[in-house]
Formats: C-alpha cells, sequence, structure tokens
C-alpha cells in the first residue's frame, strides 16, 4: 500500500519513523515527488497541499486530513469528490489544544499582561482578580477540541458556555446553539475562545458586531482559524477598550507578516499557529488505524461532511 | 462575641462586608486600635500582626490565621502558647493557587516566554514542546494547596509526582516522602512547585545543592513563601543554564525592593505574593464556621502543630 504525505510544515522524518512504527506495511513516499507513477497511491495524508494536487491519482482510497481543520482542503477546487476526507481527530492534538487554551484563558483571568507591565516598571502593586466560578468563559464550537476545552475551563471551576450548530449536554457547560443564540452567548462571555472550523458560515464571523456584543473589556482567544476574525475590526475594538487583550494563535496570512500591526501591540500575544501542532507520535496511530479499517472494508471516521463544510 | 480583625494587606471593608453576612453575631474590630479594652476580645483573626500584639488579649480563646501559612504567627516570639493556632483551608484560596500553578506551569511547559520573545523581533517560528504526558512536574509539599495543584496538573495529562512528610496515596500523583526520596523527586523534575509551609526544616531548601538536582534545563515557580528559595543561588544557576526560568510569586523581603535584580531578569516572571489572595467572600464563611465551633465548644481545624511547625 502506497501512502502519499504531503506537507511543508512537519518534519518528515519523524513521520517516517512513526509511520514506520504504526503501519510498518505501508510503502510511505514523502513529497509528490517521490511518486513515480501516480497510478499507485491508495491513500493521501496532507496538511495544504497545493491545489489540483490530489486529483492526479486516480487510484486514491481517500485523503486523510494532518490537521482537525480541513478547510486547507475544502478550498482546493479540483479536490477529489469521489473519495472520502477524513478528518483528524487525536489525543495529542487535543491534549495540545487544552494546554493553549487553558494558559491562554488563566493568563487572561489573572491579568498576567498587566503583571508583566507591573514587573518591567519594578512596581509591586496587586491587581483585582474575581473568582474563578464569577467569571465567564465561552467557547464557540463544542465539537473535539471545543468540548475538552470546554470542560477543562470548566474543570477549573470557570462559569463556562459553549456555542455550536447543535445543542449539547454536557456536564457543568451551558450550551447555546445556532445564530438564534449568538447573542445571549456573547452577551455572558468575558473572554471568548474560538474553536469553530472555517465554513462560508463562520468566516469573518469574529467582527465588530459580534466582538462588539460581548461586555466591555472582554478578551478574546482565537486558535481557529485566521479566517475567522475580521484583523482590523479587532484593532480597532482593542483601540476603544470594548476588547482588552487577545491572544492569537492563527493568522488571514501565515507566517504572520513582518510588518503587520499585530505583531507590537502592547495587548496582543502572538503564537505561530502553534496551539495544537500534530505529534506524529500519536497522530500517525490514529490515521493508522483509519486506513487499516478502510483495508478491511470499514469506513473512517470522522468523514468530512461537505454539505455542512466541516 | 468580640473578633479582632488585625491585617495590614486585605481591605477591611470587604472584610466587614464579608463577615455581617457570615457571622452576624459578632463584633467585628478592625485593627488593635479599634479595642478599648483588651479583655473583650474573644478571637483574633490576623495577617501578619505585630510581635507581641496577640499575648496583649487575655480572654482569646483562638488565633485564626488569614492565609494558608502560619509562619507570619509562628514567628512572634510572644504569640500565646495556650490558645489553638487555626490554618485557613478555604476553597477559594485554593481554587486561586491552583489557577496560578496551572497558568505557570503550562507557561514553562509551552515556552511562553520564548514565544514573547520572537513575538517582539516579529518572528514566525514554532518551537519544540514535548506531549504532556512527556512533561514531568514535581510539587513539593502535597497539602491542602499542593494536593489540589498536583491533581488539577495530572488531569491536563501532565507526569506529576509530589514530595512531602509522610507518604500519600492520591490518584496518578507518584509520591516520594522525606528526605531520603527528596534526591530522587527532584531528578526526575523537569518543572518544579514549591507548595510547601515555611518551617525550620524547609527554610532555605531551595537552593545550590536541591536546585542543581534537577535536570538541567528545569524551571522553577516558587508560590509557598520566599524564605524557602536562596536567592542568590537561583540568579548563579540561572547564569548556568541550570535553571531555565522561573516563576515567583513570594521573595525574602516583600514587597520586593525596587533595585531587587529579579525585577529585570529577562527569565524570572514576577508577581506581587498574589497566587493565592484569601477571598473574603469564601473565607469569612470558613473562619465563621470554625468560630461557630467553638462557641459550641468543637474544636476548629486545621489547628497548627508546632512541633512540626505547620
Ligand atoms: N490553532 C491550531 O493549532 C489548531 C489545531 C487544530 C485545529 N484547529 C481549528 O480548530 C477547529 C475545530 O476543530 P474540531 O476538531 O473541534 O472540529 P469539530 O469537531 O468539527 O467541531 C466543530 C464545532 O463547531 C461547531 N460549528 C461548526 N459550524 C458552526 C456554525 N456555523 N455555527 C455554530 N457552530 C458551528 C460544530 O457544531 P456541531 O457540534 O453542532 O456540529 C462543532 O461543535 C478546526 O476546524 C481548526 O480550524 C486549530
Ligand atoms: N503565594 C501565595 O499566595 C500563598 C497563598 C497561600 C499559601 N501559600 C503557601 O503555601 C503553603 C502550603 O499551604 P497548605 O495549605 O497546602 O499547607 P499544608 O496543608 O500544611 O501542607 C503542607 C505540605 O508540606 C509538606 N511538608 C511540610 N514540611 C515538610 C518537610 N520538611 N519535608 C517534606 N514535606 C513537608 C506536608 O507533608 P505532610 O502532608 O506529610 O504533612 C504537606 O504535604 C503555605 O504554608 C504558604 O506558605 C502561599
Amino acid at each position: 500500500m502506497v501512502i502519499l504525505f504531503q506537507s511543508k510544515a512537519d518534519d518528515p522524518e519523524k513521520w517516517r519513523q512513526a509511520f514506520a512504527a504504526a503501519l510498518p506495511e505501508a510503502d510511505l513516499r514523502i513529497g509528490a515527488d517521490s511518486v513515480s507513477d501516480v497510478r499507485e497511491v491508495d491513500y493521501a495524508v496532507a496538511w495544504k497541499p497545493p491545489k489540483g494536487l490530489l486529483k492526479q491519482y486516480p487510484n486514491l482510497k481517500a485523503i486523510l486530513s494532518l490537521g482537525a481543520g480541513v478547510d486547507h482542503l475544502a478550498s482546493d477546487p479540483d479536490l477529489p469528490t469521489d473519495v472520502p476526507v477524513v478528518r483528524l481527530i487525536d489525543p495529542g492534538l487535543t491534549w495540545g489544544m487544552t494546554e493553549y487554551v487553558l494558559w491562554a484563558v488563566l493568563g487572561h483571568h489573572r491579568r498576567t499582561r498587566e503583571y508583566r507591565q507591573l514587573q518591567a516598571e519594578h512596581r509591586w502593586e496587586r491587581l483585582e482578580v474575581p473568582l474563578g466560578p464569577s467569571r465567564r468563559v465561552g467557547v464557540m464550537g463544542l465539537g473535539e477540541l471545543g468540548a475538552d476545552a470546554a470542560r477543562a475551563l470548566a474543570a477549573m471551576r470557570f462559569e463556562v458556555a459553549g456555542w455550536s450548530n447543535r445543542r449539547k449536554e454536557i456536564d457543568g457547560i451551558e450550551s447555546f446553539a445556532g445564530q438564534d443564540e449568538l447573542g445571549k452567548f456573547l452577551a455572558r462571555t468575558e473572554v471568548l475562545v474560538n474553536l469553530l472550523p472555517l465554513t462560508e458560515q463562520t468566516t469573518g464571523l469574529l467582527n465588530r458586531h459580534t466582538l462588539g456584543a460581548l461586555p466591555k473589556g472582554a478578551c478574546l482567544v482565537n486558535v481557529a482559524r485566521g479566517g475567522h476574525l475580521v484583523e482590523a475590526d479587532l484593532l480597532e475594538l482593542l483601540g476603544t477598550g470594548q476588547i482588552a487583550e487577545a491572544t492569537l494563535d492563527v493568522f488571514a496570512e501565515e507566517p504572520l507578516p513582518a510588518s503587520h500591526p499585530f505583531w507590537d501591540h502592547p495587548r496582543i500575544t502572538i503564537t505561530p499557529h502553534e496551539a495544537a501542532v500534530t505529534p506524529p507520535e500519536t497522530a500517525a496511530a490514529t490515521i493508522a488505524e483509519n486506513i487499516r479499517k478502510m483495508e478491511r472494508g470499514a469506513a473512517p471516521s470522522p468523514i468530512v461532511d461537505f454539505s455542512k463544510g466541516y
């Protein structure tokens, strides 16, 4: 079985080793150049493949995303439509995301940016911080990643709500569903965490109207996609104080251009799309399991529903 | 019943309100000046009272600490020895400490200080971060605060161990006990969190020898007392790279003097003894419950054992 591994963002050697352990029967080809006959490729494991690439393999049985999001595949107008596209649900990925979200939310909650500023000024001054149970955190997207992060935030005793398409029943988390309840969800949310997939419906959803519907002085943690956020609107709302601080891991253009105004903004924390890096150690096993399922005629999971866009 | 409330660090008005709600039958006196007849004081609720003050009240039934630590009382050579000294175990205090410890450990784990530096240089660069389960965190002191923090760290999937006097059985946490096992505990600990009480045995315990026994590049989170740490030794070990980073909430001298070298150290994060501020909302009720117990002849808890020093 031949697997094409196509990613510019990941270290191929680590993946080669991880696949050798998880799926020794596979013949792993790193990059399209390592395929001499397009007919031999059975599976494509991909992150941001060049547009038009994947349609070239006539015998492809499935496309397996190297990330939780599939917008990097959906954006290919020539993406094959006759094979399943499989999203990545992986424990290592989820752990990483939840770590990041906890760190970012705790940082906003505990006013650590302001404490850093006081340190720079050699000032010893205690700032008011409310008790955890009176801090209202809201998570947009209660899927694999959003639900795990929301649970961890609730375990830290925050008052947590989530927003998703369908209503959820998760212990200790208030569920808001659909466009109709977005306003209520935003109005009660002091720290907003975005973990939506990027789809037609969610593109530009974080804008002056929605961010303006948060209580004044709210904080934003965007760990989903840059396309969710209207960056100019965020700058404006940081300017008015409507948004107090933001932690951003994803951007409209990545790498974030060196001249982008976000870099030097005193109330924006930037990380380079590293909230949840797909770990070969765990993800090769997850992907191998899906491939084995398909080899024995079973369906992989989860298969992307392109009618919903995620 | 007359209660003397003695603290320079806390907002008396908040406490007055919280006690009015939690213990309406009490006559709360804020500060020693508000007591005209020393014989009328039944209970002292105190944080860092002036030395010699508490011995002045002949009818004192108990001294209730406003903080989890009692070194601020033990250091009074004239502390009355014929009344119980009650430590504070309070949910709001524990929540605050666990939030802080999680934030600090996640920050070291995820290399957020280095990311902040990269942001300052407008550099988009991913740093290697191990998976949570392969990050070894060690908590010194597995009492009220240490055990809760250790549990929360284990729930975040870190590999957690604790060190205490007596061996503990806590799910998912490896327990090391006593001086004999300190070396083994340190040798396996990449991020060290100190939550010991300050006693004769633990004063200066974080020094060049113990910190030198950590793996090279370890991180330190000191949230217990400044007296645990030999500050000059930390500076030296930060210099050699033995210690990579430290997050410090407590200091030998507080407020930390403006000229102290810690303020400007690029790998030290400073907060002003605010990891777990005693919240009147929860703590007045906790203290009220102990006072009510004593009023009906029962023992308060926990009573400090001054033979152990905590
Ligand atoms: N920064 C990083 O390093 C990084 C790493 C991994 C992933 N991510 C991002 O995280 C996203 C989420 O991943 P996941 O695995 O949690 O996805 P998922 O399991 O598909 O969950 C998506 C969630 O969003 C909700 N949703 C989708 N469209 C919506 C809409 N229009 N209105 C309201 N709710 C909507 C879904 O609602 P239902 O449950 O009702 O369907 C679901 O709860 C990925 O798509 C990716 O963009 C970022
Ligand atoms: N920074 C802040 O804002 C802040 C706020 C609150 C408290 N604190 C600090 O946190 C400390 C801990 O509070 P706590 O309520 O968790 O105290 P605690 O319940 O009394 O727990 C103390 C722990 O330390 C262990 N221990 C004591 N002496 C030891 C020794 N010589 N060797 C090994 N282990 C030893 C004890 O072991 P055993 O269980 O075997 O007895 C116990 O596990 C306080 O004393 C205070 O200094 C700081």
